[in-house]
């Protein structure tokens, strides 16, 4: 068997998700399961660095699968993409070392919360961001995002604990820019529990509109009490932007 | 009446263009008209700058509208933005003076042709890029830019000359620019003939791929004849960036 490292772009928004929950093929999995197997004949199973939620994009997903009979990556690349649908793009793909698996192996990922803050529409990038048209104290969230990096208990933040599966993870790093309208979050860290960026981005903007102040972050997390966290902003404004296999940049 | 100025974006994807030719309700003008009446309960007649082809998106089209009874402009522009669906937008909405009309006031416009240079899919951008995966020779078409600047008879890029209408315009300046993978055409000028922007930017991408020399530009101008030039490139690479109605940037 030949193993594969293959990086995916996609615009999840008509999609039940990387892998749906239940009956369900409208899922970006079984997309590209269906272009390999079409292409190969073979009955290809791959593995994503990890489920994206539905509505959630990636600018740089990561998956592995192998292939009996291995075809040159830069052949099955320009395939993939003439047979994807428009709204799914192989960005690279490589072969890899026989053990290579996309989520066993990832140290680390980086997502991208955008928000589109300014009470005018949206119009063109309205799939990608969520508008919050208030206006957001940015300084104050960087100030509480501070206080989330490094290694805690985020069970506050978790939308549905997995029994006896620990909450403890590290943000490496939380950066909260704005350029012009929109405000961006960007998280890196060793790895994210369910909805976990969705609920930081929710309880950050409640902190950028004075409900509440950044200090408050240590009793949020101290009270590992999903209640006291806010709640998870819409999937459409988050997108999984890198998957880290070796080293973390400013890690 | 009350005169005024408003300033709209719009996604053209789905739309038959902002005036539709025929039988179709289907124009970004009837939508805005719908609105303004649903709220107004007038008749409200609008003038654009001029009219955007199928297709074709729009940063800052400018409108112009009277009505009977006034409303303040914050209300009015809140609840249109709340009338329009989502591909359609209100910027900025002022009063204006009783004489003036968006179109027949106009000094200038800035269309810009947006060309995803990469042969890896445009997963995000794609209903506001034309993909163009061969490499451009930017440096080529900024050339011949320089040679369409200025005051031209452009007959050989208009696509539907008017019967003794003058193809006379001037170009102040054509930006051609590239950020990674887009490259970016900008063109400001006092007036566009039929499709001729499109024109413009499809012979420039001819220059870009080796087809043509920048100094052809010369002869294609002064052939007077559409058949000398490429053909159109795709109305969804164009956005109508801007309109001038005092002076022109660095014209």
């Amino acid at each position: 068997m030949q193993n594969y490292k293959l990086t995916i772009a996609y615009d999840g928004t008509r999609y039940q998700g990387w892998q749906g929950q239940g009956n369900t093929d409208n899922t970006l999995q079984a997309r590209l399961e269906g272009a390999l197997c079409r292409l190969t004949g073979e009955q290809v199973e791959v593995h994503a660095s990890g489920r994206t939620d539905a509505g959630v994009h990636a600018a740089g997903q990561v998956v592995s699968f192998a292939l009996a009979k291995p075809i040159p990556p830069d052949t099955l690349m320009e395939h993939l993409n003439r047979y994807l649908p428009q709204d799914m793009g192989v960005m690279a793909l490589d072969f890899a070392p026989p053990r290579f698996h996309a989520r066993l192996n990832a140290v680390g990922k980086t997502y991208v919360y955008r928000i589109w803050n300014d009470p005018r529409p949206d119009v063109f990038a309205r799939r990608f961001r969520y508008a919050q048209p208030q206006p957001l104290d940015v300084a104050a969230m960087g100030q509480a995002a501070r206080l989330l990096e490094g290694q805690h208990d985020f069970r506050s933040f978790c939308g549905l604990p997995r029994f006896k599966k620990s909450t403890v993870r590290t943000i490496f790093h939380i950066g909260v820019t704005r350029q012009g309208n929109e405000v961006c979050l960007r998280f890196t860290g060793d790895g994210f529990l369910n909805r976990m960026v969705r609920i930081l981005a929710g309880t950050l903007v409640e902190v950028g509109q004075g409900l509440r102040t950044p200090e408050s972050m240590t009793d949020v997390l101290a009270a590992c009490d999903r209640s006291h966290a806010a709640g998870a902003l819409p999937a459409h404004g988050l997108t999984l932007e890198q998957v880290y296999y070796d080293s973390i940049p400013n890690a």
